[in-house]
This record gives structure tokens, C-alpha cells and sequence, in this order.
């Protein structure tokens, strides 16, 4: 049975939960808090969250390079088109969510969500970079069903693990939701929440969010 | 016949370039330098170098997306280990490489190569991220033939594309490489230096970078 170790407030953490749910995968969740520990290096040699024990001492760090994993060893249901150019696309939608939406956001999470602050040059610089990224974002995607076509990929799982986390963060910070740029994305995030897996991690992302809260007291 | 967009100083358009001569495939080169034009934007949405025209009108950016793109729809010979935990190994030290080395690095590069300063300040904080990211480096990977084991790989291609840029960035802003710390690399990555698709990148850095003196004269 797989290992997932790390902790629910990961965005990161979350989209591999949330692939080993979408293709009914067993595993366990073992917590593990950033600063990473030096035993943790071992698993994980960056100490980044997530980490994967696939078997028996065997660890995977790195959301994308477990991802590519599972589906390579657990193919079915499949999380990527079947033909290869619009896999590479699907593939350059994550890197632009995680890459270039999710990641320059991240220096608004101190101030969003962490009783931090941001100052106006940086909220100013991340701001472009968004505006940017959302206009890249809205040339490559498709919002009738799923971002690649007629059946969920991986940057499905990746647009509804991250996209409302930045949402959130820019509604705190600009009070404006920098992303309501892009009109379809609202609704399409609100079909994909109904799934059940979804669902699952969204509980399980609150549920480490309360504890946070408690435990900063 | 596939058409590449960028110019030899990107590391990324080295090393796509690098791919598509280790594995035969003919390809064309279209200049473009930053900053991106607007209708460089419809073939790389966030404007990155390299772009890699796949057909007739057909684009895809991120050079890892267009490295599994090219592995996939190309894969003799094959640049990934056979066995897909080996192959996500190889991924890891991918990211390590270009993550963790190669983007903390960047910021070093106005100094090192550019005629510009670093603060102090992100000096620092660019060494201990570096150091960091040589420890798990040095973790991952493995120097007595290829990093992840018998075979060539994309890892190893990366490696000597971004590696010998970082290595010489450090040598420039601290006087001293901080990469030396791994003591096989010097030598793993000479070996690597001698293969003749890799001179035959060099060689376009090194017209690229006399281009870049000339013009900013």
C-alpha cells in the first residue's frame, strides 16, 4: 500500500491524494510538517511535501514525478488523453497552473492566510505575473467540459486543487478575484468540487486547516 | 520537419536542441529573443524560450513538456530507463536540476554573465538554497557512468546543459564553485562534454554568447 506523507494544507500533498482517490488506490496518510526533519531528507530530498513510499523503502518526492508514475503504472482510468500531442498539452497546463499561477501566488499566502504581510512591490509584481499567466491560461484551456477535451485529465486535478487557493489568496489581498478574469472558470471549478474524491480532499484540507488554527493559538 | 524557437544562450533551448540531435531528428532553428513579441505569445503562451513548432501551426512550450512529447512520440533511442521507478528517479533529478540548481542560480546570472550586481543579501540566500539542493543532488545521483545508472538519459543531458552554466555563475559571484562540493561531477560531466552532440550545442552557445557581446558593444 502507498505512503503519502505530508499534510493536508499542501496544495501539492492534496493533488496526489487526490489522484490515488480518483484512480482507487489505496494508501495511507502519514503526517509530516515542514521544516522537514533530517530523516525526512531521506524520503524526500528537498524536503518538499509530498513524499511517496511506493513500496517498502522505495520513496518518490516531487508531485509531477509521482504523478507520472502512477500513471504509468496504474493506467487505468487514465488521467491523460490518449493521443500524444494533446497530452503534451495537457501536460503544459499543469506547468502553467503550477508554474506560473500557483507558484508567484504563493508569496501572497503569508498575508492571506497566515496573519502575515506583502508589500506593495511584491503584490504589485506577483499581480502581473497573474494577469499574465491567466491569459496564457485562457489561450490553452477549454471550459465546455474539461480543460483538454471531453474526458478529465491531470490538469483538471491540478485546476481544482490550486486555482481556488489562488483565488482566495488574490481576493485577499487585491479584494478582487484576480482569476474571475477568465468567466468560465468559476463554474467549470464548481462542476469538477461536486466529484466525490474532490470532496474528500476538500474535507480533508479543512480538516488540517482547523488543526493549523488551533494549533497557532 | 520540427521547428525550434529561441537562441543558444537559454539553457532550455540548448537543451531541447540536445534531444532532438541525440536522437536524429531533423529540426530547424528560428531565432527569437526576449522579450517575447505578441505573436510569439500564439506559439509559447507565457512567452518562454524555446518553443518547438511540432507541425504545421501545431506549438508546444515548456521544455519538459516537450521532452516527454519527443520521448514519447520518438522513443528510439530511448532517453528514460525502462523500468518506471528508475524513470521516476530519473524525473526527480530532473527537478532537482532545474528546480533546486539551475532557477536559484538564474539569479546570479545578471552578475555572473551580464555586466550587472547581486545584494549581498540574495548572494546569501542563493548559496544556502544551492547548497541544499547539492546535498539531495549528490543523494539521487549516481557518477561511475550515467546519473541514473548504465544508460544515457534525459537527466544526464540536462545536467550537462545547465551544470556547467551554474557551476561557472557560482565561480563568477563567490569566487569558488559551489558545486565543487560533489567531487565526481567535474569528471561525469567532461565525459559527457565529449560526446559530439553536445560540441555540437557548445558550439551554438558560444556563437550565441559572441553574437550577444557584439550586439550589446
Amino acid at each position: 500500500m502507498y505512503k503519502i506523507y505530508g499534510f493536508g494544507l499542501s496544495n501539492y500533498y492534496n493533488l496526489v491524494k487526490l489522484v490515488l482517490l480518483e484512480k482507487g488506490l489505496p494508501f495511507e496518510e502519514i503526517p509530516v510538517f515542514p521544516p522537514a526533519r533530517p530523516d525526512f531528507l531521506l524520503k524526500s530530498p528537498m524536503g518538499k511535501i509530498p513524499g511517496l513510499e511506493v513500496d517498502d523503502g522505495r520513496y518518490l518526492s516531487e508531485s509531477q514525478v509521482i504523478l507520472e508514475y502512477l500513471e504509468e503504472t496504474h493506467p487505468e482510468p487514465s488521467l491523460y488523453p490518449g493521443d500524444p500531442f494533446t497530452r503534451a498539452k495537457t501536460r503544459e497546463l499543469m506547468r502553467i497552473i503550477e508554474l506560473y499561477l500557483e507558484l508567484p501566488a504563493r508569496r501572497l499566502y503569508p498575508a492571506a492566510f497566515f496573519g502575515g504581510s506583502v508589500s506593495e512591490e511584491i503584490s504589485g509584481e506577483v499581480r502581473a505575473q497573474l494577469e499574465k499567466a491567466c491569459a496564457a491560461f485562457g489561450h490553452l484551456a477549454r471550459f465546455d467540459a474539461y480543460l483538454s477535451g471531453e474526458t478529465l485529465s491531470l490538469a483538471d486535478l491540478a485546476a481544482v486543487v490550486h486555482l481556488p487557493v489562488v483565488s482566495l489568496a488574490t481576493r485577499r489581498v487585491y479584494g478582487e478575484n484576480l482569476l474571475a478574469i477568465l468567466p468560465e472558470l468559476a463554474g467549470y471549478l464548481a462542476r469538477l468540487q461536486e466529484r466525490p474524491c474532490v470532496q474528500a480532499v476538500m474535507a480533508g484540507q479543512k480538516q488540517a486547516s482547523t488543526q493549523f488554527i488551533k494549533g497557532s493559538r
